[in-house]
């Protein structure tokens, strides 16, 4: 094989109260990826789409997190990149993360697999640094497991992928903007005992609900008594976009990442149709653009 | 049924990485209590163990825990109550939970089920109230449901039980005092959010482990990056035993409880014995007094 072309999905890291712990990938929207194996050494990348991005490899979170894997590949090969995203950057929705994992994950298929997934999740994370500034997993591990993920380790990257049950992904981009590092920098460096006890009482609910199918106990856990306080002020109509969302019978949701996209989860695709149509109608009152996706949890992996 | 007899189980909270949060029945050590519905009012308590526990039910963990029940009941009646304990009192492996919880549930039998298990949760952390001055469900709530339990509300009550693969556990209870209270002085009201995220990974992990039976898995997560290092330091030989039950084959373990028991998890009955071999000979080259068990994660409910 010379040449693959994938669909990269986007991802939602946190899932509400797992912090730079969970994530998942989605079926809608995703950004497609076309490499090309080259004698010519180097790596070459075209972007096709409008967000102005750099095509120098240096500064582009692809090129980046390809050059991370060129540097343990012996022979002098090059790759041609393709790339035509969807998933708008600084969504919140994994867009750095499926530059990255995309690009990795074709050139891992084009030179015969060579590489552990723990291999591949570090070359995704040098692009994610060049993107947020912070090396994490919980876009681009979700990207290429598919499903959730559980990031374990960040040195040596780890994450297992665990058993989901079909569910319904409503989705609103506000068209403002939510830097990653700002919205890190509201962050404290220390939590009281009792709020991390609460979170990791609904991790572990929320963990054991998508494990056991418990669409309920996925519902009760989906509460973040650490961040959401704080950082949801950066996005606007965030507590009534919840409350309507939950009363058109969500499971539950928040903030995707580090926002400013929104999500909720639901168990039909109707309540997720409905769902969307509360966040739209939200925005339309505060006279804030915006986009919307009702999509599903991707379960399958990237490769 | 006028009369009921309980085998009521020990139980280990924490489970390391789950502080306040995770807990697990096992098949022994268990008290046994002995209830009966009484037409005389009030609550009578006979111990017929060694453990001079006062049989005042003001002062008994039973008695408080049964005379929160008695309060909801609108006629008077009483309860003649028998308790052999066989956990000791102080040993970590969730003494007081068993007398409040054998007992309420008793009592719940005896008065036809009138209960939800929010409440008899309730009526059992009276009881544990009294004896560790904290109300708190980690050792009540595993002891009612059986398997491996995720405590998810103190107010109202609240908690699931997940599944849980074929566990064998080892257990050192050595003949020190550590009180609960003390083991809570030593914890800090505010953790790293370092440490936290690292906490609910591992929490994640373990709860993913124990429902999809992967023992990789299970072992992987058994670490607590918060409280074990303070709390260790009041166990005697801590590290040496751990790391001796690790090379033996255990899959992970640490304090039951706030101590100074320890237990560890092993896949098979043969590691279980031989990682609690490996546990008494640090004991006796360390002169302290000890009792073991090798025994099971008890997977059915109390009731």
């Amino acid at each position: 094989m010379n040449e693959v072309k994938l669909r990269v999905p986007a991802t939602i890291a946190n899932i509400v109260c797992g912090f730079d712990v969970l994530g998942f990938a989605v079926s809608a929207p995703y950004d497609e990826i076309t490499l090309k194996l080259s004698e010519k050494p180097g790596i070459r990348i075209h972007h096709t789409d409008n967000f102005e991005l750099p095509e120098d490899p240096a500064l582009n979170v692809a090129g980046v997190s390809l050059q991370a894997l060129l540097n343990e590949v012996s022979s002098t090969i090059g790759f041609d990149v393709g790339i035509h995203k969807n998933i708008k950057p600084g969504s919140g929705l994994g867009s750095s993360a499926a530059s990255a994992m995309g690009a990795v994950a074709a050139a891992n298929m084009v030179l015969g697999n060579p590489f552990t997934k723990s291999q591949l999740l570090y070359f995704a994370m040098q692009g994610e640094k060049v993107a947020g500034g912070v090396a994490h997993l919980d876009n681009v591990a979700p990207c290429l497991l598919g499903g959730v993920s559980i990031i374990q380790s960040l040195q040596p990257p780890d994450a297992v992928s665990i058993p989901v049950p079909e569910l319904h992904v409503s989705i609103i981009h506000p068209q403002i903007e939510v830097k990653t590092s700002d919205s890190r920098k509201i962050i404290r460096k220390e939590v009281p005992l009792k709020s991390a006890i609460t979170q990791w009482s609904n991790v572990a609910s929320l963990v054991a609900g998508f494990c056991t199918g418990n669409y309920t106990l996925i519902g009760k856990s989906l509460h973040d008594v650490i961040f959401e306080p704080s950082r949801s002020i950066l996005i606007p109509g965030f507590e009534e976009v919840k409350a309507r969302c939950l009363a058109a019978g969500a499971l539950g949701g928040g903030i995707a990442g580090s926002g400013p996209s929104m999500f909720m989860f639901s168990r039909e695709k109707e309540t997720a149709e409905r769902v969307v149509r509360e966040m739209t109608t939200v925005y339309q009152s505060l006279g804030v653009d915006y986009k919307t996706y009702v999509t599903t949890l991707k379960q399958t992996p990237l490769i």
